[in-house]
């Protein structure tokens, strides 16, 4: 871990990169064709944790294409890097980085939460699943949901769950989550937009 | 905060207790008859964060009413507490204590998730929700729901969600929570039963 640096911009990955690496697609019966994983996801293509230097590689820009983003300083974004980074265990916020341009164009997140029910387990959550629009219809989506479902199953959750709208049920369906029967509700209550 | 004993129990909070003491029930919508709210839920109890001696006062029992709890160690149990503790405004456990038996007879927990969207904001999830069966019927699952959700506003979550079986989702609506139209699915993969 520690720092490191990159055309001079600081780089400090949120998680260690070996447990990406460490990272057993051959379990996967997610059928990618052409074949691509993890460690090789396709030219120029580098799938990594976030970093902290990722400010300046696009990776808010990209996160809009979600949601809401808002105007996030330089130091804002390390304050909220630095305090997932110290949570040991708790964020991966797993990347696509194109190494020619140097911009991030896919992200994943593996949110986990600490309990004391399933023997004081592991609940994990994927959330904020999202590719730049160039490089959408390239498996790249597909990719990085496997990968945070293998991610979660690896660091010991009992299950992983996610919530989202009608029109990416299909998506996900065919990437192993399901609707349980009588279990599917999701609810909420918005204090802001 | 800090360590103090009870009946020769340690007893530390996972948070700050007046946290709790700060919410303000005038602003809530939910109609409570009798009137009921954290400072005063009724004779003899009392609601309070997770203390570090309540695996002596029955919490893991009552949360054997949710689901599969196994069996934890003290060791396991302090080891996950101080473990949630150390993530400073991550997990907020709330129960109920019936201050003349000494038992934990209800909890919830707000569970935070750090985010870089919405303004580096945050997103509370309501959890584990439980009240024992002799004590329910007494508006104790809407108090402690309630409360959670005026903690989440409170510290400053964007917004709360929840994932129920189909039987809950009466009990939440009454209390604000809403099936958003499209937006309501939630999908899971298990890896252990
Ligand atoms: C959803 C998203 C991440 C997919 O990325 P992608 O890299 O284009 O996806 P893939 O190339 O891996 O697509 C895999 C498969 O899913 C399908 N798919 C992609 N997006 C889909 C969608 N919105 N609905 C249904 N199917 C979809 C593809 O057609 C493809 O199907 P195939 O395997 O049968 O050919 C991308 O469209 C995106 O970032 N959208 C905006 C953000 C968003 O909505 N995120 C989801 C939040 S819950
Ligand atoms: C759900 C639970 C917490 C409710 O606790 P409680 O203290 O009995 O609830 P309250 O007394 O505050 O009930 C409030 C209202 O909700 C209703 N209600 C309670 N449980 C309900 C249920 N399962 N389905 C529908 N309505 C329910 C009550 O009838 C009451 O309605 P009213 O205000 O119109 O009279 C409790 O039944 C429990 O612990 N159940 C087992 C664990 C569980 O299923 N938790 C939910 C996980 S998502």
């Amino acid at each position: 871990m520690g720092l490191s640096y990159e055309n001079g911009i600081e780089s400090e990955p949120l998680f260690d990169p070996n447990i990406l690496k460490a990272l057993d697609f051959s379990k996967s019966k997610v059928i990618f064709d052409p074949p691509i994983s993890v460690i090789d996801p396709g030219e120029n293509l580098k799938v990594r944790p976030l970093c902290s230097g990722d400010y300046d590689r696009g990776y808010l820009k990209l996160l809009s294409f979600l949601t809401k983003v808002g105007d996030i300083s330089r130091k804002q974004f390390l304050d909220r890097f630095h305090a997932m980074s110290s949570c040991k265990g708790m964020h991966y916020i797993t990347v696509i980085e194109d190494t020619v341009s140097g911009q991030i164009i896919g992200s994943a997140t593996l949110a986990v939460e600490q309990k004391f029910i399933h023997d004081a387990g592991f609940r994990g959550r994927l959330e904020d699943v999202v590719v730049s629009d160039e490089y959408r219809g390239r498996q790249l989506g597909k990719l990085l949901v496997e990968t945070i479902r293998l991610l979660a199953e690896h660091v010991g959750c009992y299950k992983i769950t996610l919530d989202c709208r009608d029109r990416m049920v299909k998506f996900y369906k065919q990437l192993g989550f399901q609707l349980e029967e009588g279990n599917s509700n999701f609810m909420t209550v918005r204090f802001q937009d």
